[in-house]
């Protein structure tokens, strides 16, 4: 298999195939394969997909069973035994440790989906159309998702209208009391925006340049929706699913959303699956108000299932917050000393490298090229991608984790 | 597993399990059991994904080898053999018999993004905003495929605007010339709309209640779209992928559209994806402009290959048209006879009773619950879901075939 | 005063000075006069402002004295003598003897607030935001206004979005039969457009090229709309104030509107003013809901007074029916026998002459401008400006009429 | 005359008439008289649009002639002696003493649609859809103009969509610094904002409650929006023609806008016209792109030339200045110490009293109405009515004015 298929039949949308210019076959835990006999780290994670590492065996196992055994496969919203058990265990390992009561909504297996169901469901429940959103903020690319997603760019491509939506100004960019102006734009009759449904927020922002919200913010911001009847909607597609430690990113803040979209790794194989989770007293479709063939793909659901078991089993909280201390050491200790005008941003396995401040627009590219050559495959994100993107599996070793930052460490040096 | 977790954890939007209230566990080609140790004939073929049966043997081979031997699961949109052996397939077995070349886009693995990558290219190909639908059509939940979609309450469910879309005649329900009057609004200086970018279009309207077009209509959809330089979208999600025989739903019309939407049964297996055919020249995204995280599903991409083969290998267009011709003297001979209000529409293997014409708006639920009863899964579509919608798999035996139909001649009997 | 100044200080879009190239200094009745001395006979009629002549002497009185009173002239909407005057006077003259009830609303001074008015109480008294309006109308030249006028040009010149707009066929240029399709529109599940919140109609399309719709139509809509719970509104702004003959075009045909637009010629004098007639049950308007600072036009109220009586007084009803037979008989026996592709169109003293068979696009530009040369100012309308329109003031001399259908007749010969 | 007519006749959305409940008749200068015999002080002057008083007599003799010597009453964008003579008046009077060079659109003669001309024409200009206004801008009651207004009741009035508008930040209203708020906006890839054709801008807010931005942040956006080739359109609406005291209220400050709005006072009479300068680069309207029956309102154009000559005449501007200082020099030694909580902000000759401060929402209307038996009529702007806007004619004298004063001041007396 060389690439000449790829140019002759593949769409020329294809992105990633052009910084990552290989043909990959197996892939294993942190590990990925070629067709050539290479081996590369993974530091870039199925764009946040694979929390447990690739063809995790313990899941594996699992889904190898369902499959052999004859398990239904195609469930759409029918009642099916892997759906109800791994409710069941969403519910023993996720919401009831976390206090958490909401209803599941096992949506159309896209991120993008799981937010357009939020979205409708939140202007249902509360009668409005305005949606607020975050500047910098990426929620998906059917148009009830881009329509929330600031970046002009992705926003262009509709060549349609996005209707109904405010953006308002993230905190970590704002000179402003961002809070303050968010009530105001709500409550005051001359803001020039209906008073909205609902207000969506990635507690840290991906795609927008790993950016965490403080979590006095997100407290105050929970409390002025409550207040004003507006929905918040958590979009932890990205940093859930035990990216920054906990499973859901907020618990910690002590804040319940009215909403959480989940999807990515939620099915701790790199299966399309997403889930929306929804306050009762908001859970306000009628039947079938909201549907999608792929709604029931149940060797994803037994996947979610043993992925929630092996993250009890090896306690994979304790290990990301411990990689978490270690990441940020080294980043601080050997990669921002390269030049003091590198900036860091992160929370648990999800950290930034910020090349913004140089002043070179093809910075990030380099390095990230120069990463590929030495075997390592890493993302960017953020304004003109200028953040290195640094979000390994949670389950990757410790040497591994070191050798992916030496990687990272001497390609940018290389460039400066 | 009982039923009440479903009843405490599950949004309300749940639907089929309403109809078809048992717990699935296993399944096998166009049989589904349930906790309860029962057995069902599937009619209904996971809203049509399951075009090969569930678990077809072939199939499931193939995918548990790769499972089983770790090959990449998850691969965005990288160059991996198994997406580079399907693309390969797909050119042998679908577009070079019927002398077809396109672009393929392997999307985020829903329909509905599907339909919203075509609408999104199809805009910026003709730089133009307006997109036509016909009134009856389905294009999915996401808010730029519900744009297209005519059924006022799934509109309705957007709570927002649906901008720049304009709704045409279908020909099956319009007392003047359908084509002539697209051709007006498409023209004329006074039609009120701008010359759309694109018209979307299912060969049979499947939600919509089994509508076919007749080839003369699309065969001048085409001249005209061809002569206006407006792209013509084919949405072959539901009747393609061998429903209608063909694997593609229009080769028989000698049409090439600009665009073909394929998802449901593309894979095979019931697992997650979906493809844009695009024409070359059309193909006008830069790299990234749209994306998802599952779109390299590549259990999909196997299970897509396999289909491919298998269909070859057991010749199932061939079947497809005996047992159209059997559904359809059946439906003739045997149900119409009961009543003469009863009307059919169909075409290859999606064949519907509409039930319409006696008035009884609660007719067709009762059918389909005596059906259940039976020992049926069945569907319905249209307006007031007033048709019974029979799509069994495509590999069905002709027992199992007639057993479904005198299943549903006696439940209907029942009602009448 | 030439003309140098106008080309040095006034924008670009001044558009009748370019086929009208004289500065025009005074004017009386049917007679304009300009600048070096020229005279000019008006079929022009200020675009359907002037129906009682320039300068009126009768109307002119009584603004006269009431200028020269002072008469408050400014009055928003606070009660004036002068605006309850003409309330009583419009009740008399108008309401009363057709039968009719309606709230008056004394819009901002232009027509194209008046639809923008009718439209904003109609979505808001039906709980609704869809229109829908007919291909070939023309209501205005403000957002609300344009986003129900069809011409392509105009709707291109917004650059921005106009939602919630649906056009329908007129039943002068569709092979089906118009009525239904709109009554299948309105109340069909798949139709793809919710039901409108009203429909706004001329009952002779000026602009769109001097189009009337048959009574049986008008009645036949009337009645859908009323059992549909739609608003009808007539925009009777160019036709209205006794161009067809009735003061109200639609009086003839029995059927009562929901709404009705009147400006134009509604003053008596040329001077701006607008009204909305609202059937009471229908005025929902919270206080100030809908204002604009020259909505008390005083002296615009008194000429529209002076107008009713005036009207009364000569008769002009049936004076216009007489004209109207000469001018129609005009046209079959002397300007259609010219080439058969010409054809006529028209009621009361608004009529036209389509050239448009010709298939020469600079032909009803030719005309009008030779038509200029011997003295005679006269409009083009419909696609293309291929309609030669004729509508002279009401009050117009038999001789006159004659002088100016023989301008046009010799104009058109020289161009054949 | 009772005021019985208006309740059977005129629909429920007169306004004024319930504060000002008085059947006016007659009105000169700064006085208004009703049909029993009362006489009102005129603090209101017509929303703006009578500063030169009612029925002035320089400026009425020149109407009459006109209008006695049968002048064109009605000439569209035909060329005509008034509309030529005045555009002369207003390049000596206005722009030559500026230094500014525009180009010059007679609208259809209301506010709202000058507003809506701008928009439309630096939209095509700068092939942008998106336009900027700020949080308490009032612009008008057609759709275009509503969408550029912030109040929510207003903008709810709609009943459709209002596309293409972001609300920014007033400086007067927002902690941070709004002009580098709004140049992020501008700017920013994450913005969630495409960059504007323009941006709107009342110099002081008037219906939004009588605040003014400081000459120092106009300077700052207009430099801004000049570097980011962003259309300033400055809506001279309600507080050019003089009534700050240069007759465009941005010239103190050494902006030269890219559009202005006129109306209201522009024709000196209370007659019903509106104007547009362009900045004669942008002056992109191809003919009849924008339109309106009554945009040649001749008696407007007479009134609006003698009016600038009136203004030379008496020297108005100096006469503003002086009064300026009078009112607030009245209003900070006799309003403001009655109540440590009243607030007042103003430029020119219309100032504000902000009784927001108090907490009783029916405070301002208890004052107006007092004010109203004390023979003066007085409006309210602001968000929920709470600021006194005392707006006398700039021709009022000492007296009338001091009077004035004295009466608000005993009204407020009275309520506190």
């Amino acid at each position: 298999m060389d690439q000449a298929i790829f140019e002759r039949l593949e769409s020329n949308v294809r992105s990633y195939s052009r910084h990552f210019p290989a043909v990959f076959t197996k892939a294993k835990m942190s590990k990925m394969y070629s067709a050539d006999g290479k081996e590369y780290l993974d530091f870039f994670n199925g764009a946040g997909a694979l929390n447990y590492g690739h063809n995790n065996d313990f899941i594996r196992a699992r889904i190898a069973d369902y499959l052999l055994g004859d398990g239904i496969t195609h469930g759409l919203d029918m009642f099916t035994e892997a759906k109800g058990e791994f409710f069941e265990a969403f519910e023993k390992y996720v919401m009831q440790p976390a206090g958490l009561e909401y209803k599941l909504l096992s949506c159309a297996p896209t991120g993008t989906n799981a937010v357009e169901a939020a979205l409708k469901m939140a202007r249902k429940a509360k009668h409005r159309r305005g949606v607020f959103s975050f500047a910098g903020g990426f929620h998906g690319m059917t148009l009830g998702s881009m329509a929330v997603t600031s970046s002009r760019s992705i926003r262009k491509g509709a060549h349609t209208g996005l209707p109904d939506v405010t953006f308002v100004p993230h905190p970590a960019r704002f000179s402003g009391d961002a809070l303050s102006y968010i009530e105001y734009l709500m409550t005051d009759e001359y803001s020039g925006v209906e008073k909205p449904a609902a207000i969506i927020l990635e507690t840290v922002q991906s795609e927008g340049g790993i950016v965490p919200v403080e979590g006095e913010f997100l407290r105050g911001l929970a409390e002025l929706c409550a207040h004003e009847d507006v929905a918040l909607i958590i979009d932890d597609i990205q940093v859930g699913c035990g990216r920054t430690g906990p499973f859901l990113s907020f618990t910690p803040f002590g804040v319940k959303p009215d909403f959480v979209c989940l999807s990515k790794s939620i099915s701790g194989y790199g299966l399309p699956m997403s889930l929306v989770l929804i306050k009762p007293e908001l859970d306000v479709f009628t039947p079938g108000e909201h549907n999608g063939t792929f709604r029931g793909n149940q060797l994803a659901f037994v996947g979610a299932k043993a992925a929630l078991e092996y993250r009890e089993q090896v306690d994979l909280g304790a290990k990301t917050a411990d990689d978490e201390k270690f990441v940020q050491e080294f980043i601080r200790e050997r990669i921002l000393p390269m030049d003091e005008r590198l900036v860091t941003r992160g929370r648990g396995m999800i950290n930034g490298i910020d090349v913004d401040g140089l002043g070179r627009p093809d910075l990030s590219e380099k390095v990230v090229d120069l990463c590929f050559e030495r075997g390592l495959v890493m993302e960017r994100a953020g304004r003109d991608d200028c953040v290195l993107k640094i979000m390994p599996a949670l389950t990757i070793s410790r040497e591994e984790l070191k050798t992916g930052l030496e990687i990272v460490e001497a390609s940018l040096k290389d460039c400066l």
